[in-house]
């Protein structure tokens, strides 16, 4: 049995970073690994992450926004990453359903009630094996990064809104996270996330075979 | 007050040419009126469209189509729609959230349960005035038309699920129906919708006035 691993967090706290060091690491053990991002990672989502990102006029309603992310959401969910754990690889992915009830509900201010039957019906019900929070103050995101894109232009209230829904998203399910403090080296980071995967690679390996 | 009037039926029942009679004959009445299409009517409505319709390999899973069609919906309502109708202005729709349940709930199999939650959390409850049905047996609207693109290339069984639903959904809630026999000529249907919307924007003017 492969695992499906997401990162959360902010921009700016290394999940692009660590993603690609844990791939490395779990490709030279042998693993099969599929790195995707969200949205992306198909045709669909990859046209959708261009029109979200990339067309400042196009005035969209958070609601709009939501469905967006979660019609790229169905599409890899069914396209690629389902086939993928069918065929035992092992899935990493940038951002996932943690991101939409962190921005759209704790940061937008939409009910969780409301977007939870969202990502139910996008997903299918398919959970991660493990959430990795890459956890940053978010001033010290902020400060990370530049202004790149709309997404980016939201204020430090609207972050620390997000920072503190991943916590609550967090206290709901301790069991499925790995929060890991994202100020630290990125050596570090790696090392700490590496020894968790492999824990729970090398458990359902035994379970399996 | 004005009023929000959607336009339902298979391809090939004359939705177009039937919302075009009306909107000229309210305007010579004098009503501001907004013609709009589902998906486009924006921006994100029209790239919607132009995705789903024109490419054949972007291989959309049902989930994903009916995320796309409620994010373009979730669009409209709160830029056009709703703004519209505050505004006093009568809003007419070549398809709305009906055709959701009818093609991708009846045609496609998704049970009507799953698709409702989508459905309101994209129009936040806003509903039709009155839904007008146009409707035509399965293989005279197949007959009306070429197949002209993607999402008319379904077999006949699809579109006799489809024209069933429709009936479903009226007898669901027939005061919010007025279902014509879309087989007659076009102007005949017209004087039939004409008088009907007419009974309905009088009553309401008698009402607000």
């Amino acid at each position: 049995m492969a695992g499906f691993f997401t990162f959360e967090g902010p921009d700016g706290s290394g999940k692009t970073t660590q993603m690609e060091l844990l791939r490395r690491a779990l490709e030279e053990e042998g693993h099969e690994v599929v790195a995707l991002r969200e949205p992306g990672g198909t045709v669909l989502g990859d046209a959708i992450r261009r029109l979200v990102l990339d067309t400042p006029h196009l005035d969209l309603h958070h609601r709009t926004e939501t469905l967006l992310f979660n019609a790229a959401r169905a599409q890899i969910v069914a396209r690629v990453i389902r086939p993928a754990l069918r065929a035992g690889k092992t899935v990493l992915c940038d951002r996932y359903a943690d991101s939409t009830l962190a921005y759209q509900g704790f940061g937008h201010g939409q009910a969780l009630e409301a977007l939870e039957p969202l990502i139910q019906y996008a997903t299918g019900g398919l959970e991660p094996t493990l959430r990795i929070l890459l956890d940053l103050p978010p001033d010290r995101a902020l400060a990370r990064k530049e202004v790149r894109n709309r997404l980016d232009a939201h204020n430090l209230d609207f972050h620390r809104a997000v920072h503190r829904g991943y916590q609550v998203l967090m206290q709901r399910d301790p069991e499925s996270w790995l929060r890991v403090d994202a100020s630290r080296p990125a050596p570090e980071i790696h090392a700490e996330i590496r020894q968790a995967i492999g824990r729970i690679l090398s458990r359902s390996e035994g379970v399996c075979g």
